[in-house]
């Protein structure tokens, strides 16, 4: 069995944009949520890292990740966001899933 | 309302033990899951670091995150894991969870 893809990253906001990048990563989770493919998809914050924003994701694999970002109101969305980054996003890890409960 | 509470973080294992590490920690998941609060938990890998085996959880406060560790079938599991661990499991980050399509 193919293992599923999970994805683990990081977008930093430029200055004072945190809220407003975070705020688009929610709406953007709410679509991405009802594609095929998607397991889990969350956004997160970490004290430590105050100006970071996380994206977690879990897909059937990584073809229905890429065909996610495709998806006509996710690039709206991804078009708003890209002016909030101070950096290009990081990929923290990519994950090959072994197991787990998963919806 | 108070945020979701995440933790993504890392167990190391020692030379030739990682299916077994990471095979304890999915059946670590199968009991966890069923747990009160528990919303999101699995287990991966990193093609990237391959003695390592990802947890990713998801729960509703910090404090059910931490009973989940008290309950018997998951602490026989932990001390099964423990001679397994190269060293101390690592935080990668603590996460406030701010929106996404969580069970």
């Amino acid at each position: 069995m193919t293992k599923k893809y999970g994805l683990h990253g990081k977008l930093t906001a430029t200055d004072g944009n945190k809220d407003a990048l975070a705020s688009i990563l929610v709406k953007a989770s709410k679509l991405v949520f009802t594609m095929k493919g998607c397991h889990v998809y969350f956004i997160s914050e970490d004290k430590n890292d105050p100006a970071a924003v996380w994206v977690t994701e879990v897909w059937d694999s990584k073809e229905d990740h890429d065909n996610s970002l495709q998806v006509p109101g996710v690039r709206e969305l991804i078009t708003q966001a890209m002016p909030l980054l101070a950096e290009k996003p990081q990929k923290a890890q990519e994950l090959d899933i072994l197991g787990g409960a998963l919806r």
